[in-house]
């Protein structure tokens, strides 16, 4: 079954919006056994009809996102109406869903909102509750044009995605009679790069019949997918963890820091961060975890150097002696900050995000983290990440929540 | 000029990997004074030469991304060439940029690298500095089939960026001959919806001849575009801060983190933060801005309540009797971050991420902002963003954040 997503809006192409669509289609549909041919983004208005009248012919679904608001340059259901010959009419459940949305937010309707009622004919109204646009389901049998199964969909994710769930997957499932046999199984890892896997373990893999997989480097991170039957997929993770394991992050998409926050609360301990040149960008990625109050507990975000010392208690001739980014400022942040807390564990890190502060010894990039645990001897650790500023937080905080969770691994209560 | 951008790799289709070109593309493209006609994703292999027909017939510039590495699912070379009838062949300067390329770094060049040395008949070599794929620029004239100007360049970002400014942007200048007579301006706001403009302003700026303008709204932000020449874009500017300059944060894309930051520095203070339910994020947001160390010096993240009271002096009957999130807590956080730092402001929020831990008084999504600074009454603001934990977050920081800015815009020193 061949795919295909449009996106139309002008503001995806000027650079403004990143366009998240592309990449969010590609992953629902490729759950759901399915592949997207083509992706296209078009600016609003007509160039949406030449785009419209390739795809089409080309299509046996086809995924049109935006241009179905109020305004004048929201012309997606007229032009696919027109480019298929077919008549709209005003849809009175349509009407009445848009009028009971206005008046349960005490708000008026406007005249310009009465287009969202149009509907051509034979079409499907999709219900959207989360905005005033409806979708639209134009199935093959009213397109005079072509055998393709058409979805009209509102941009606005929070639309989109619960319409895409409840009325669009189930009916390309209908459509595509894709009988889900292969699974897909998500390793995530950490502290190793593409190549040692393309080094370590391609060729076996490669060797597996009915085996598709992939690699995805990120910041810090790369994930193998692995897709087929379940006993190839089954055989293909024994093989990678017997040469990974220790890196492996999760089997499930679980991110970095959920794992960190599931080891904690599985061993029923409590953490506190000191961080500095992250900014507190460790706790904000713990605390996006749903349930980290449960273990998170105490943060520091010593920024200046007066933090460190009254905060963390910091000895004040460390600092001059050392330096702020020093592996013994970071042991005494880890310390101060589990002294403090009275958590079982604490991590901290000091380092030069830069662009300026570098120096030959420490350039910009260099940071230490600290790792203090209940009656154990603190651990530090090096770390070199000559990034800009963002993706040095970034690669610095991956580093610290990895040294955690192997320490989390490795512990036995 | 019609200008038509293919970016190929099956990962951005798969879902994985967020396809950041398409926007990227075109904000560098609109700030030449050009446009994107039109984006496509499309798979790697033998799906490239199917769109790459359709486009080359159509564009007057193409720019293609990915498929130049080394390994076999890398074919954009080979298909463009084949597609136009050109001859590869090896290209020794491309040859000894590739063999010092990997000499520098002592790593071995493998045989699969030498097919990046290829270059079709007529074609102009793109130095890569920062990777071993060089681009390729095959221009109109040697192009049998269309009056296209065509691009093959590398797909990551950090060999990409500059070889579009270096070698990209000046001969589609050239070729364009666009006259940068047309400025652009945005203005970026808070506090304020989208709809308040199009009530407020829309007709207005209608009005204005040659004025292209439009609105992009995000999580708590509302952007205005305003291109045209400079006359214009001065009259459209001053329309809209009669009405709503409270709620600008910068004319120049600057964040509102970045304008606090600036705001700060201008004035000689320092900020202290004190997070219960943001987690650290709007640290984390501050430190982002270069230069933040000048003017953020204490950030605490006290997500239990005993950090609350050890650290903050929060005291333990307020949230007994008020609880957690309420306007006395939020308020006694403020003033203990303030006294703990010396800082001259300290803002607070305390709220309620969810998903659990609602009640009918204080549903998930409610939280109290504290604002104190050194000689003033500490100020409170509740605020509600019913959204998932991450958007929360997000929502309650922009609040907070813009708590300071006013505060920062209203001081007189």
């Amino acid at each position: 079954m061949r795919i295909e997503i449009l996106n139309t809006g002008t503001e995806l192409l000027l650079g403004n919006t990143l366009n998240t669509h592309g990449s969010w289609f590609g992953r629902e549909l490729f759950n759901m056994g399915l592949r997207v041919a083509r992706q296209s983004t078009v600016p609003d208005g007509e160039a949406i009809r030449q785009a419209f009248e390739e795809m089409v012919m080309r299509s046996d679904a086809l995924l049109i996102t935006g241009g179905l608001g109020p305004t004048s340059d929201d012309l997606t259901r007229e032009i696919v109406a027109e480019s298929l010959g077919l008549e709209l009419h005003q849809d009175e459940q349509a009407l009445r869903t848009l009028e009971s949305f206005f008046a349960l937010r005490g708000k008026p309707m406007v005249a310009a909102n009465l287009k969202q009622a149009m509907v051509p004919t034979g079409a499907d109204v999709l219900p959207n509750p989360n905005g005033t646009a409806p979708g639209l389901y134009l199935p093959p049998r009213i397109n005079r044009r072509s055998n393709c199964a058409i979805f009209l969909l509102p941009g606005p994710p929070r639309e989109l995605y619960p319409m895409f769930h409840n009325e669009v997957a189930p009916r390309l499932r209908a459509i595509s009679g894709v009988a889900e046999v292969t699974s897909v199984c998500e390793l995530k890892f950490t502290g190793i790069g593409e190549s040692d896997f393309h080094h370590g373990i391609d060729d076996e893999l490669a060797a597996l019949k009915g085996l598709e997989y992939g690699y995805c480097a990120r910041m810090g991170e790369v994930d193998l997918r692995l897709i087929g039957k379940d006993e190839v997929i089954s055989t293909a993770r024994d093989l990678v963890l017997e040469k990974f394991s220790e890196c492996l992050i999760s089997d499930d998409g679980s991110s970095l820091e959920a794992t960190v926050v599931r080891l904690l609360r599985g061993k029923g301990k409590k953490l506190a961060t000191a961080e500095s040149c992250t900014g507190g960008l460790i706790a904000n990625r713990l605390t996006n975890v749903p349930g980290s109050s449960e273990v998170f507990t105490h943060g520091w975000v010593t920024y200046a150097n007066e933090a460190k010392i009254d905060q963390l208690h910091v000895p004040a001739d460390l600092l001059i002696t050392h330096g702020a980014v020093s592996e013994e400022v970071a042991r005494a942040m880890a310390d101060g900050a589990l002294q403090e807390s009275g958590a079982d564990y604490a991590i901290s890190v000091t380092g030069i995000a830069g662009p300026s502060g570098g120096t030959e010894d420490k350039p910009v990039g260099t940071a230490w983290l600290g790792l203090a645990i209940q009656g154990k001897q603190t651990q530090t650790q090096k770390v070199f990440h000559p990034r800009n500023r963002k993706d040095f937080k970034q690669a610095v905080s991956q580093s610290a929540l990895n040294l955690l969770r192997l320490a989390l691994r490795n512990f036995k209560s």
